[in-house]
């Protein structure tokens, strides 16, 4: 038995098995490890796309690759390969988010669904303490065919929208709250009991989970 | 030391102290001893008003006090006492519910606030999964002096509602729902994270305790 | 304040605002109320499909209504309207599960989505303690525009599956599994944090909700 | 579709609706969202009453408006606008706390209240490890119109007052303790599982939630 | 490596290594193997004492041994050995209970105490919604030289006693209440956290346990 | 898209691929499933080895296959196949429990240990509330070349064992107990902080995975 | 309803009521107001004890009163008053712990014990994984009046104590732990189930709970 | 009763009777306590193998022993003793890991198998979501006769490994992954219920305790 022993195997045929390529999950990877990878991205032409990337990293990786982009509040980097993505042909994907705190998720979302070649519309703080927000949005909504409602607190808002739309819905729950929001945990559960059907949910702050899910969703077969 | 071993010690000056009569929580409780304590009330004079009765208990109570009346969905009893009760004199209060499934919750609030003097509106089946509901109610809930929401499963209405209305929402989270509702702790939880101010919270399937509190809130003092 | 107190608000203008009509959860109704709630159905014309209905409540509608249809594994009962529903014209939507159990969890997700016109096909008992099960069923799953996956136990089916096709998968996790399974909570934390993307999941048990997402997902709009 | 895109969106016609203003959760916003927030409330005329301030977001408040006032304890902003608040007109509302360690979550109760225009009293540091100060706090507490009592630790404050009085009770459970206090959880739900009638429960340190309600049902109306 | 299977290894020198004899937790035995461990504690000539014995249980001992007695409330059976037991000779110990349905529970932990050779003082259904029930109990409970409180809901009553005595006091959680009691662990962590000092606890519904602790707390030695 | 439906799929090459052979576990399949699955097995000349097995399922089984083996203390059923089982052949192997109680849990161990042609040594009642019974099974353990520890309540028997020998430890929680215990849920955290080297924990109550994983590890290879 | 607002509310006729007098738990207190308080203290004549410490606010504290004693271990501290304590009068007290990260939470059980007039003996890294070391410490052990038992992990120290002595044993457990230790929540319940009979537990890290109950039990009364 | 007081009582027979020497898990101790452990260690001849040592810890340790040997990555220490280790004679043991965020606890996997004797395989990044990579380690993992599997998020690698090979598998669940993963309980939870047979659990992130046993399967006895 011979070690083997490389601490990433990057998965480049993904592109061809899934339809979207690999991406980088940027946290808990040390500097020098995420610059390998982005290298290895670098030079096999694929486009680097990272999420949960902080303000550190990118200095780092910008030192190497001053052309990569970041954007703090959604903390998603991108660099760029050789080959021409789709842009805005898919869709289009709606971006709701309840409160101003969600904006960082809901951003992710977005961000996701963009490099992946989504149309996407955003709509913000239109959580359900003042129903007329959702309500103004909803002829908007209607136009999307998935829409992605980020929460935090009560998680309410995906089971109001699906309730009123006829696209599916992806619940994302925000660590937004405090006391008893457990960290998401009050709003994943609130969103996987919606009495509206139409929702399903992913991990508790992953806007790229949802972003992705909705380019599956739009993008044709 | 000597012995002292009464089963039960009743509270005959609740009233006085805190404005409203014991009332009898019947589960858990053996025929003999359920009995036995609305003996004890009856002998007061003073009305016999108890929660959580099953078909089978009421039944023995009957056997000795054919006048006593039960209500089987809100499984309540009252076994009238010699003062004269007050009626429809405060509120009003409005019982909401979102489910069909909600109702026996719903009715033993509703009951136990009409016993307590309250006058009350029911407004039953208004989940949010139909937003048009709760609007159309909305009117009518405006008028209320105090609302109590009781829903399962993500536990959304008393927050939509709340946002709308200008009085306090007494939330009751429901054991409805099945799988991540955890017999009502998703709705509790969602309930207690409400991003409408104004809402407060008791235990699963409390519908006796909202009652209860209505009637404090709406009672002049 | 007058008494409004309809025990259930059918929502008949579903099928117009969100593209499929209402349907009815059977369990925690009451004979008399879910036979009122069928003929309310049945006199719109609308088609009353419910899930999680006992055999005893089959047998109580099969009185009044001798067509109605009712599937045992499943627990779905079927009694056609006066409109023409589309049959098989959707998708198709692959509904996969990993062991004998988690069969009625799948056939109500594979029920729901062919009353709502998807073209369905099953691959049941396909658990990654065999991998080549899923293996050899790859082709065919590959052809379809939504995967459900159900499974209990550690609920690594949908991960698998999602890593090695491009469509979007429900997850589903279902009851199945003793002790620590927590009767599927380990299932759908384990679905949440799926290494995979393009995964998202419905509530435990919740076979009709992944087959209404898979509808929406699949349907042209 | 077109992007919508604002981090805010105020709600100015709350105070119509509901009684109350909008007012301003500041923790989790950025130094520039708060700001501008602020000017917007202030543009508008509107009272900024905020919670969870810290001393650095206040800091950077006061240098654009110096006649903001903040409260370290309660962690509280006010910028007064253009209207007349009533001043103490309300109530009286009383609030009480177990333990030292409650007072913040007990000054934010009362802070709220007080800016919506009620009468409070304080009972501080009155747990029942020594009950003789719950009992000498008795005859002023029964003058309130509506109590809110905050305890960390087991939480029994408000089940022992709620016993005492007839005012509804607001039981606030702080984060207070340590070990199986679990970040308030117990205090929670033992406060949702008082034997004493009466006794509504909000999340864990929401002392503005508290606040609110209780100037909710001691407002005329 | 021979096979060594006999299902019960009784540990006789108990009461010499600990100051008491072993006892029986009858719960989950057997009809065949209580018996045969009754036989053997009868052979032996040690007292038989058991605790969670079902009717049906006793029914079967007291066909061979017709001297047995067993107590419906606290589910306890004894059968006499051939040694003289103490009587009352040991305390008092008081054991408090706060409702009429945690009495099983307190009459497991008396009876267990009085098998050990307490005398013990029963003071039941003292709950703190009615305070002066503790108060006027509060006199003999000073007598005490170990207390014993049972409760369930928030359980507090162990801290309110606690608070007004000197002796050290053993808490009982019971698994009395509904909705967020959760089978007594509500009850379990209040009592835990109690800021009142000289608590400790056992397991929910351990009646048992606390008899047998307040037997070594006041046992001379 | 063809339908492929069969609700069980047989991996008869799982004797080739990992040394043991598919076994059944028999809890949550009906009778008719359950028969067809034992047919199979028996059609193929391979054991059929069943666990958590009823006495129902055994007597529908037994009707057509008269030589099944039924052991009702374990739950565990036995079709021999035509292959010759090796017998005694590995180890030795200790299985320890407890209590009596744990005993169920023990015998699935032992049994499917045995049945993978494992010699197998009990040790049962040894818990640690009596030391001296661990201590006197101590030579006997010390020749095990695995040890499988069984316990509830506190589940500290494996931490024990393993701390006196040298053998792998193989630690079953079992749900024995009441109240905190949580179904065996302390007993498994208790297992899985050992603070003693060389304890590895199976689900709870899984006798069957324990006598799995020691015939892994003392068969030859 | 005037104000009433001191942060702090002493006890000082809690000697008198209790038996011994009332402490400070500096955690979570203000450098002002912890020595306020400490002021009050000794301006009575009382003796001030404190738990909780910090590094800092014991600097806080000397720099007024220079004669106060700062244990840094048990984060104690002592501003003898003006009456004359008993000291080693009572007991004696063991105190055990498992392992060397659990001595703060002994010590801190062994110096309240000790500030209440206790004789105390300290058995430190005595933990299961070698059980010859409880051993060694047994007859000592068997001395004691009252035996503490700290331990983290998986806890079961006082259990295999308590198995081997008469005298009751209070179970602390600690923090001390990783993963699955859940911060003390392992050892927690593995205590309160502790098959031993004769053990209660106090709150996680909760050593003065423990010293204080000993002392509670080993006073002549 | 005298004072007994040393804060670690070294184990220095536990390789006579374990068949591994005592090791040192240095998180949670004093720079002086793990200096004069590894002092005892060195003087007793033993060698010194520490987990869980920070970096910090391992430069006060350089201080004093130069020829130590630390490894950042796995964060072990070791100060070889007098006596000759073996040196990958025992096993192969195969190490595995699903992600790169793993490696830290696959090394203190290996690195503590290595210190043990063991001859380690390194498979590490070959996580679900791409297929191949585990089936491209197939060939070798067959080789090992034990392998260890870390992983977080979904924790699913083990099963996986498990299903397709015949040793036996040891599961690492690690604190890898956000949100709903809660640090590491859901690949826990996921580990305990596998499917496939011939899994065993180690608690969270505990490399040490699963290269530990991996030693007590491949080592002859």
């Amino acid at each position: 038995m011979t070690m083997e022993n490389d601490f990433a195997q990057l998965d480049f045929d993904r592109r061809e098995r899934r339809g979207a390529p690999e991406t980088i999950f940027c946290q808990g990877k040390s500097n020098s490890q995420l610059l390998e990878i982005v290298r290895r991205f670098h030079a096999s032409g694929e486009d680097a796309f990272g999420t949960r990337a902080s303000a550190d990293q990118a200095e780092v990786l910008k030192a190497e690759f001053p052309e990569i982009q970041y954007d703090a509040l959604s903390r998603t980097i991108l660099l760029p390969g050789r080959t021409e993505r789709p842009r805005s042909v898919f869709g289009p994907v709606a971006v709701c988010c309840a409160g101003t705190a969600d904006t960082p998720v809901a951003e992710e979302a977005a961000k996701t669904a963009e490099f992946l070649g989504c149309h996407v519309g955003r709509f913000y703080d239109i959580g359900i303490a003042a129903l007329h927000r959702v309500v103004s949005a909803l002829p908007k909504l209607r136009e999307a065919k998935a829409v992605i409602c980020c929460a935090g607190m009560e998680g309410a808002l995906p089971s109001v929208v699906a309730g009123l739309i006829g696209a599916p819905v992806i619940a994302v729950p925000t660590s937004v709250g405090y006391g008893a929001s457990f960290q998401g945990l009050t709003a994943l559960l609130s969103m996987l009991n919606s009495c509206a059907e139409g929702v399903a949910v992913v991990n508790i702050d992953n806007g790229f989970g949802a972003g992705y899910m909705a380019f599956q969703i739009v993008r044709p077969r």
